[in-house]
């Protein structure tokens, strides 16, 4: 069923530090007409991902920032509701980069996107078998070059790609594997869920005294998706040749300079250490590969998700700024209201 | 001809800052006795490297600290003056750690030292054919990944290891070699004698501005050999894939923690960059090919090298304060009085 606009949420004017009205307002604009080989889908879900707040700014980042005006660039997923191609048949699940609005149009070409078949549940496609877990499996294996019996530092590790990066060090072989999140919660999902071995409360616990009591013969591999004072107490507790892997500085993204900076990056000097960034596009060539190995280990129980649900187009926004406030557990994701 | 005693310079203390007399003192022991198989040494140059520097700090570093009451560690020269071995004939020269000694022995274990043979100047065994040589040849290869065609920055660029790493990128086919030292006799000796291609003088020009100019595509390897703000600078220019070798971190050598700290770490995130650190030390079974490499290139004439010669053990610790003040330029090396 089609309603009678397109209601979207777009970027007006360039966020500093959270986004609101200000930053995003959301318009509504007719539903496009099709033209031949296209698909009209109605978004049901968008995934909810910090680096959606740094495509809003204008520094340089690993792709080009939104444009002013145009829709809010997100993943999401949704149904094939018209159809002028026997790619997208009416009635079939797509993900890909449907951007914050109800509908948009999908093609064969710069805006294909994929259709979900399979087993798990269909928001796995924003989840496991998307970015995140792509992100965790590729990080792990072909940044990280994780070793059997290595001890895994994971921060962030309630998050959508931190849960799923300890769970994969497990599968495949960790010595140890430990999350840094902010509440006693998430440490309790991560250890009594997931198969951490233990769990650091950054709000709670001092985190250069929490490493060096539970990481005492040094870190491995540390897996970084916050950046600050975080990654430099990891920097400090590092083990000769451990591998830091930066999936992101969210505690930067709102505030575009880290004023007090990375002190203990001499660490990597003196237990020759390695520090790299990547970005999971880097790995596409492999995406199947990876899925396929994903989809069993979700369907085999070997890796358990929690998703972090928002309703309504209208509350993105606050959905990302959770991510950054550290109130989601999981994968957030914004459920469109059925218009 | 031997003398009669062994003047030797010992940390009595731990250097805050500088070292001076209140750290290193000299004192005076008798020559040792030789016992079967050892021979003694008389030293003729030490070689003076900043990672002395560090050895003397009680900060975990990748090898112990020298402990308070023992000869400072390092690297010299010298000749067999007596010996109870043929391994080594009186006469010959040999290289290996002496420390800051007139003499010490050599032995075919622990206290092996290496016979200096080949028609390069002898202190060659302490500079390119030593660490300096061997750190460049490695770091740039195995570290770095240089590529044909990468545009190479290099800080530190006029001292030992630092001059050596601009010649051997040249030789292996860098695009652009761009040095960065602190005054203009410096840079002057990297262009018009080495064949850097340009220079920067880090304390004339703002080093954001410069890099922006003379590497405006951005930096695929940077070689650091100074940490701090000139690191930092780097990073903000990294070309996307770009790797950064870290050989020192001089600048906080004297001052252990970075107070500023890294500010502009997440490039390595967008750029997808990699920063790592090493010691030669790990390479030590590959030392043989990459001299013989290196010896020809000395005897081609395609590495240039300029020694800075301080006259006296008593002021080797000036020395050593020299490389922190950027008074030296090339390898800096103190010649023993012949006593």
């Amino acid at each position: 069923m089609r309603g009678e606009v397109n209601r979207r949420a777009v970027l007006v004017r360039r966020p500093v530090g959270r986004v609101d009205e200000t930053s995003i307002q959301l318009d509504e604009v007719p539903i496009p007409a099709l033209e031949p080989g296209q698909a009209l889908v109605k978004v049901r879900y968008l995934s909810i991902d910090a680096t959606i707040r740094l495509w809003m700014s204008d520094e340089p980042g690993y792709v080009p920032p939104i444009r002013l005006g145009s829709v809010v660039r997100g993943l999401g997923l949704g149904e094939v509701v018209e159809s002028t191609t026997d790619e997208y048949p009416v009635g079939c699940l797509v993900s890909g980069m449907t951007g914050w609005q109800e509908y948009c149009v999908a093609d064969t070409g710069r805006r294909r996107m994929a259709i979900i078949n399979g087993d798990t549940r269909p928001t796995q496609a924003l989840n496991v078998l998307g970015f995140n877990g792509l992100a965790a499996y590729f990080g792990l294996r072909d940044v990280g070059h994780l070793s059997a019996g290595d001890l895994v530092v994971v921060s962030g590790a309630a998050g959508a790609t931190g849960s799923i990066v300890g769970q994969l060090a497990r599968i495949w072989g960790a010595g140890r594997v430990v999350g840094i999140a902010g509440t006693d919660e998430k440490c309790g999902w991560l250890t009594e869920e997931l198969g951490f071995d233990d769990a650091i409360n950054y709000r709670k616990d001092d985190i250069n005294d929490a490493l060096a009591s539970k990481c005492s013969d040094g870190i491995d591999l540390y897996w970084d998706n916050v950046g600050g004072e975080i990654l430099d107490a990891c920097l400090r507790h590092l083990a000769l040749k451990g591998r830091i892997v930066l999936c992101g500085t969210v505690s930067s993204y709102n505030d575009e300079s880290d004023p007090r900076g990375l002190r203990n990056y001499s660490t990597l000097l003196m237990r020759r250490g390695r520090m790299e960034g990547f970005i999971v596009a880097d790995f596409e060539p492999r995406y199947d590969e990876a899925r396929g190995e994903l989809e069993e280990w979700l369907r085999g129980g070997l890796i358990n998700t929690k998703e972090f649900i928002v309703k309504g187009l209208e509350n993105a926004p606050t959905a990302l700024n959770l991510l950054f406030d550290g109130e989601n557990i999981g994968k957030t994701l914004v459920e469109l209201n059925d218009v």
